[in-house]
């Protein structure tokens, strides 16, 4: 039988993913993604200024998001968002852990927590978790390592490319936990990304950082920031191309695409997977007066919750994505404006156009909408994905206690 | 029996709405408000860049937001956006035929259209409602008049203040329609009222945007702002109070006073009726380095789906409002934070705090929710009122089609 591989798929990495009895569920609940050897590694954590204190202990070992690093230890079933400095002292702990086991020190341990806010780690489950969880280490758990990072997620999101640098094959692969409470502000909830390329940190950053803008920064829910938002990438340096050192030449535009190709394939996975979602909806404007301008326009249509509800019904009601243009900060100007849902060009000149209602009835009935939008001011450009708006949503979280 | 009145309860006003057959529920769907002679007159109009035809037509009569006005001509059913130059023709021979029967000219009629976007208006009926609105105007008709300017609203929301300057008895009476697409930005959906106040044009429109800010600027339904939001005031003059010419003075603040008064409970009964409200919700932000913050901040928790899920659901989820808070772009440390749900600290200095769960749920299951949050920064203050989020907005939403 074969095993998925995505995060071990790169040559230099092991991973594991126990069951620790912090969830609930009693499912997979702590993960650990190690290097062989120590690796080149970038993170990109959450811009909300309420963010947890596992982050801030990441900030803290790598306070210009970029360094060495051995391994990457996740909790689910509890964030440690809000438990001030004990709850600061059990995230390095967990680094600490971590690093006795792996025989390193904690200033090379990344930790990601995520699930309920406000609550302390039940530390003595995280401790013996952790233990189990280095005992496991293999290339062949990267299925449970991945299940261990899930909370409400309902798939099981993965991603693995491949492309060749200075003649030889280099590898990323990535996994990633998201569901709700997502508009990402740097990265998407938590995201575990390994490769075998030989790059140097400050180069991977770079390339993360480029990543992220257009895939998980790109992405929404239901617009609301987490406070947990984490997304790690860990070189082994074992593909034996020439080492990567700056932001700039074939060797790292090529694994820059590669690593964001990664990134866009999980961003994709999280929205499919997005609370409530039945459709995964894509957004693109142009014509904007600039990139910026036109991100905001997108974000705007994506946000709005009328959209969202008219996809959901199938409805190819223009108003409401013109009227979600109008609104956002992004210069607007209805006369030049012209909208199209699927192929149909339904809005121009500032008013609808005749378009066969029936053709983009069917566009709306399938898994993939998308809305184009051309504000006919300049060559701003930005696409957003999001998902419809249903009643499952409204189920999922306002039954959901704390 | 004694009739309801509120627009025509100020001397000098009559109203009558009647059914033209645009609805096809068959509802009054032509109102008109008149004065019995010119009034001094104020407007505020929606901010969206994509705005309907009726909204350019009154910018055109009122550059300047504040003027002479004889009468106010509403239609439901059909809001004439995005209808291009033709909808404006619509527009202005709305005020035509309605100056024509009230002996004035078009310039001092305005009009405001709600109801489906992207439709010419159906201007047979429409004329032939305008003249059927005309002959039945009257002091008796409030409730008539109130249903004629009413889409998806579920209840008629009006209000009544009464205040004394210089010793004579001024009223201030109003109307509104709005409970879906409401984010209002400078006005709700459509609002009429009325004074017998005599005030100066541009005192009273400095009034009333005033009262707005805090008003109908100050709160969100569903983050979506309107094409179409028209709010206006008429001033008859028939108080006797002694005329008031500038934005200053006692009488100047007794009126703005009035009317913010009436504005707010006007904004309070549209969040009342939100598509799929069950709950109000009063959001007040203190604390913040500035009342923009504030609001920003205030905004940023009331149109949080997640918060607002919640609240349906009876959850005291604090860490959703804390995180509402920090995603915002308001400037918030959550050391300094503190928040209540109803009158319950339930966090402080950067964690949650033991609280009474049984009381937090008893003040979330009933039909007012409270939430206060001191950022602790600044004297900057702003509150905000929304409704929960339900099933039923969903249905509503994504049910409708255009």
């Amino acid at each position: 039988m074969s095993k998925i591989r995505h995060i071990t798929s790169p040559a230099g990495f092991v991973a594991a993913g126990v069951k620790a009895g912090i969830k609930a569920s009693g499912k997979e609940d702590v993960t650990i993604v190690a290097g062989l050897r120590d690796c080149d590694a970038a993170v990109v954590t959450t811009r909300n200024q309420v963010f947890g204190e596992p982050v801030r202990y990441v900030r803290s070992v790598l306070p210009k998001g970029c360094g060495t690093v051995r391994a990457m230890v996740v909790n689910s079933g509890c964030s440690n968002v809000c438990t001030g400095a004990k709850g600061f002292a059990d995230a390095k702990e967990m680094a600490a852990i971590a690093a006795g086991l792996l025989g390193t020190n904690k200033g090379k341990i990344l930790v990601a927590s995520t699930g309920i806010i406000g609550h302390r780690l039940p530390m003595d489950k995280v401790r013996s978790g952790i233990k189990a969880a280095a005992a496991a280490l293999s290339r062949d758990n990267d299925q449970a390592a991945l299940r261990g990072i899930m909370t409400t997620d309902t798939r099981e999101k993965y991603a693995l490319v491949q492309t060749r640098i200075d003649g030889k094959l280099v590898t990323v692969g990535g996994m990633v936990k998201g569901s709700g409470m997502i508009a990402p502000s740097l990265a998407t909830m938590i995201g575990v990304i390994t490769t075998d390329a030989d790059i140097a940190p400050r180069a991977l950053h770079q390339a993360l950082t480029e990543a992220v803008g257009g895939t998980f920064n790109a992405i929404t829910v239901d617009s609301d920031t987490s406070t947990s938002d984490t997304v790690a990438v860990l070189a082994s340096g074992q593909a034996g191309n020439k080492r990567i050192t700056a932001s700039a030449g074939p060797g790292y535009a090529k694994f820059a695409a590669t690593l964001k190709e990664v990134c866009g394939e999980l961003a994709r996975a999280v929205v499919i997977d997005g609370e409530g979602a039945t459709k995964l909806v894509e957004i693109a404007v142009c014509g904007a007066r600039s990139d910026a301008e036109a991100r905001v326009a997108a974000k705007s249509v994506a946000d709005s919750p009328l959209v969202k509800c008219a996809i959901h019904g199938g409805d190819p009601n223009w108003g409401r994505i013109v009227c979600a243009l109008g609104k956002s900060a992004a210069r607007v100007d209805p006369r030049r404006l012209r909208v199209w849902i699927g192929d149909v060009g339904v809005f121009a000149r500032g008013m609808p156009l005749k378009f066969n209602v029936k053709k983009v009835q069917r566009h709306l009935a399938g898994k993939v909408v998308r809305i184009d939008c051309d504000l006919g001011l300049g060559g701003g450009c930005a696409a957003v994905l999001t998902c419809d708006l249903s009643r499952e949503y409204i189920a999922i979280n306002a039954d959901y206690h704390t």
